[in-house]
């Protein structure tokens, strides 16, 4: 059981209009792995450099995160830093430095390559690849990336997306991956890629699943504070696979029912800079948020 | 029984990346009362001029929409010309010609004072307010404005604004009128204004609903081809009201109904040039696409 997520630690600084942290706790890898604790057992690849503060393992273990695959590299951790405007669905980078990340080659711990779920988070696709394929027999692979990828290491993207059950992407990322501007479009095109799901990010509007040709949308939890949209792409993430591993079932029911927790969960986490939303969850509060969502989006037959 | 609309009778001419259309039937008021008759009766106020050709009237009435109040004027009729690149949620203006528009002072025929149900369409507010004074007891009222009103007559927005029950408005739009670049402290500022529903509309991805303290998203039906956004809102909004006019009951469960029939509805709409896409639609095409968008929204509770 379980989920084995590939990913990134880090050291973030950001700036919103609401205020700003300074070297915070961020990654794909530390966002989806919280938020995916709160269903799950998670197991983290990624690497860390000497420099990365001790407090932050310890609050990773409150949350039973096992980091047996949390590489300590000499050097500096992943550092990035950026800032938002008033469109909170854009975030403008000002500088990121892989340090340790550069030279990372995942080699994952024996007990972890009986995975039966795996998410590999935005990374270089080769790096996908290269942890997959330390995994015996995963029962569902799930997918991250982004422009610079498509951008940049496009045929090597193609060769992971062969691998993959579900793909989530932003918007644009879709667009750009496709070359349609028509989403529905832009989804068939992707799907005739390799996986036979796609999740799209639509940021404050939620989220389009494309399944075994039908559609679901869920809406984003109507918020009237949004301090901090960084990490909530993996936090959904986390609480989508999270919820999914602990069924163990991906009937399009069980999808849509985990693409709303994701949506939840994403909700926690803007709500607070760094982890700050998503830290110190009390079950029954995502499960009224599951239910205020449901209040959002239903509506009776004619 | 039925809606009394004001807007405007418009020829258009439009550009987009899949094709254009030279003066071809257009106009707030002529799309709003086209998607609304396949619901309800509806009564239109508005001017054209001697140039109007005579095919689009005839048009209007197989759609049983009553044309009393359709006043021809000397002059030409209001033109509009605009395009739009990939990016269909944003129309360009290339020119405005409102001719006969220009002078155009409501005057309701006696039997349109009694109408229970008025949509005013974006137009500058002193005349909605004008249309408004000659029905004796409406039972309810809607009104959408613009950029352009916002910008240029506040004040006499915010009076109209007074006398509206519920209000359409786009989703930049609202945050200009409030202030507000979070949508929910916009939607509570607007609210204070004198609406007690605001429908916010966001194109391709869908409504949302504030009322009486409850949140409401409807996705818009993802289609495949989208040619000509133009009319998307106002065919939107005939569905709406036109769904709320047949069952004469605006409790949430119905508003929410509405709004997604008026989904439906602008889904046809996008999908031709001009009123092509709703110009002669089955019943059933209008309920199967309902029963879809359903589908699309709908998921189970935990």
């Amino acid at each position: 059981m379980g989920i084995l997520v590939v990913g990134s630690v880090a050291l973030d600084t950001v700036k919103t209009p609401f205020g700003q942290v300074e070297e915070a706790l961020g990654g794909s890898a530390t966002y989806f792995s919280t938020s995916a604790s709160y269903f799950t057992d998670v197991k983290v690849v990624a690497v860390v450099g000497e420099d990365f503060p001790e407090t932050h393992i310890k609050f990773l273990k409150t949350r039973n995160v096992d980091l047996k695959g949390l590489m300590r590299s000499p050097g500096k951790t992943f550092r990035w830093s950026g800032f938002y405007d008033y469109d909170l669905n854009r975030a403008h980078t000002l500088k990121t430095e892989l340090n340790v990340f550069e030279s990372f080659d995942p080699l994952l711990p024996d007990e972890y390559a009986g995975s039966d779920i795996v998410f590999l988070a935005n990374i270089d696709p080769v790096l996908q690849r290269k942890v997959l394929g330390q995994v015996k027999s995963p029962r569902l692979v799930a997918a991250d990336t982004m422009n610079y990828w498509i951008e940049n290491r496009k045929d090597e993207l193609l060769e992971t997306l062969k691998l993959v059950d579900i793909l989530t992407i932003n918007e644009s990322e879709a667009r750009e991956l496709s070359g349609e501007p028509n989403l529905v479009k832009a989804a068939r095109k992707i799907l005739s890629f390799g996986p036979r799901t796609l999740v799209v990010k639509r940021g404050e509007y939620g989220v389009l699943m494309f399944n075994d040709g039908r559609f679901f949308s869920a809406p984003a939890f109507p918020l009237e504070s949004v301090f901090d949209p960084t990490g909530a792409g993996d936090t959904f993430a986390g609480g989508f696979m999270g919820y999914l591993a602990s069924v163990m079932d991906w009937s399009d029911p069980n999808l849509r029912k985990a693409l709303v927790m994701g949506s939840v969960m994403a909700s926690f986490a803007v709500q607070d800079f760094s982890l700050g939303g998503i830290r110190g969850l009390d079950y029954k509060e995502i499960e009224g948020r599951f239910k205020g969502l449901r209040g959002v989006a239903h509506f009776e037959d004619l």
